[in-house]
Formats: structure tokens, sequence, C-alpha cells
């Protein structure tokens, strides 16, 4: 059973380090691992992120699983491109799993970063956009699709002093996919 | 032929209304626009948020196509529940297209929100992690997906001065959409 490794892991200084682990922890499971870096892409190609794509989406296509890394990026949210690919695996309806390493409810992240206010019973960034608060972690499309096409959101009790690098929260969803995948 | 009408649109104050134009504008040039606001929910429900996943998520299965605001959100990048649709709906083999008023390359954007610094022939963010440097506009999962499952993204020549509220890059796709969805 293959399982797609999501995340913005692989844009960390030791990106391929991680993708080992991450690889290494599925196999302990009787699972294998596809991790991006995989695919060997010439970098200095004109097409180059072109190339990468569509080595995502051919190792998407060869999954029966992702479990997409979720920690907030750069903002308040998940990683955009992390999130185009567990939104693709739901709609060609693979198993779907992630976590996230900060628990924290996503209004309470948004307001880490600008000002909160509340306005005739909705919370408002300084855009005037609202804020959603239903107490989910992140975005309510990702956090519903998990549990209806695969298995909840994983959060640690407490983050990790290295959030970008503890696999405690990832190996609980290797060990959800791996009970999930034997099943069927 | 129906269009889901995606994006952060749905957080503004006058969401209806911005509803009401595009759904006006798609059906000025013959295609039904499907809008998440259109749903009824009771927001006081305490399932409220699992009702909103579910509305949008059938009123995707029900479109042929998906028109997708990319317009930067809290931060440097896409909104990521705009982007999980924009990928579902990419695993559903619809035809996608988006539009984003903010026509600069990614990594230019995220250096006005943060220091971005040049570290052995790649750019990297204050946490250390790589910042995508292909001259696209957001992360190549979403601008590679949009080429090569529906039309290229679409940014107008300048950003507009709401570019919360102008339509005219989101018309350019209806006018894309009518093209692609009668000559198939």
């Amino acid at each position: 059973m293959k399982i797609y490794l999501a995340g913005p892991d692989v844009f960390l200084p030791d990106a391929v380090e991680i993708g080992r682990q991450k690889a290494a922890i599925c196999a302990a499971h009787g699972l294998t691992g596809l991790y991006p870096l995989d695919n060997a892409i010439d970098l200095s190609a004109p097409d180059a992120s072109r190339q990468i794509f569509c080595g995502n989406e051919a190792m998407m296509d060869a999954a029966d699983a992702i479990i997409a890394n979720l920690t907030p990026f750069r903002g308040a949210g998940a990683d955009p491109g992390t999130v185009y690919e567990l939104g693709y695996m739901a709609g060609r309806r693979k198993l779907c799993l992630a976590y996230s390493n900060d628990g924290a409810a996503y209004a309470d992240r948004v307001a880490r970063f600008m000002e909160v206010t509340s306005e005739s019973e909705r919370l408002v960034d300084v855009q005037g956009l609202t804020v959603e608060d239903f107490g989910l972690v992140d975005n309510l499309m990702m956090i519903h699709a998990l549990e209806l096409h695969g298995c909840p959101l994983v959060t640690p009790a407490k983050m990790p002093i290295d959030a970008w690098r503890d696999l405690t929260a990832f190996e609980t969803c290797v060990r959800m996919a791996a009970g999930r995948l034997v099943a069927t």
C-alpha cells in the first residue's frame, strides 16, 4: 500500500533526510511512502516546475492514500501547495489523512499575525474579512474532508519544540492508515 | 453548464452581493454560477461547519467547472480553503480555472511579509524554509494544475484598486470557460 507524503517538508534545508525518516516509519508499518523529492528533476531545466508538478501528480495517482503535513506555513494556515494535494486526493477518492503540529484554533492563530476584532457577531481581520471561528484547527474544508474522506486531523496535545521535524503525529497517521488500508 | 464559484469572497462583508454579481456575469455568458452562500445553512447549529462542507462538496460534484479566486489571502499565497476546492475539482477531472488580482511573483510577495535571503543558491524565509522561485504567481501545484487541467491562471496587467471586488479577471475566466464548455 502506497502513501503519498505531502507537506512543506520539501522546503526544509534537510528535506531529503525528513523524507527518508518518513519513508522508514511507513516501512515499519508495512507501507510504502512516496515522497516528492524521490522524483529526479533537473532544477535547471526551463520547465522544472512543470516537471515537479507532473511527478507529484503521477505519485498521487499511484498512491492509495495521502498523509499531509498541515502545520501552519508562513502564516496562520496550512501550505496551499499541500492543501491542493489533499483536495486532489479527496477528489480521486483516495484515503485522506493529515496532521498539524500546531493544535491551536485557527481564529487564535490569525490573532498571532494581525489584529482580529469582533463586529456584528463575527470576527474580522484587518482587511474586514471574516475569520472562521468554528473552533477548528484550520479551514473547515480541510478539517471535514479528513473526517469524511479519511481520518480526523491528528494534532499533538502540546506543540513539539521542533514543529517542522517532530514526527510523532505523523506516525499516528501512518498507524491509522495501516489499519484502514489493511482492513479494506 | 454549471460553474462552482470558489474564493475567499465568502469572507467579505458584502459576500452575498459579490456572489450575485458573479452569478450575473455567468448568466450573461450562458452559464450557471453555483456560489457557496446559496446553500441555506443554520450557522447556530452545532454541526454548521460540517453542513457548509457537505453543501460545498455537493455543489462541486454538481458543477462542470470551477473558477477559483486565488488573490492572496492573509499572507503571500492563496486561501487554503479555496485551494482545497481547486485540488478537489482537478481530482474529479472537472475543468479548472482561476484568477488572482495580484499578478506579482510569489517570491516577491513573500518578501513583503518577511525577510527573504539568499543561501547556497536558494531563497529562504525567516524560518530557513525555501521560498519557491520559479517566477510563478503562486505555488507550482496550483499554477500547473490550471495549465494542464483547464486554463492558465488569469491575472490583471495592473493590480486593481479594489482587489477583492474587481471582477475583470473573473469575467475573463467566465469567457474562457464558456468557450471550453460549449466546445466539448
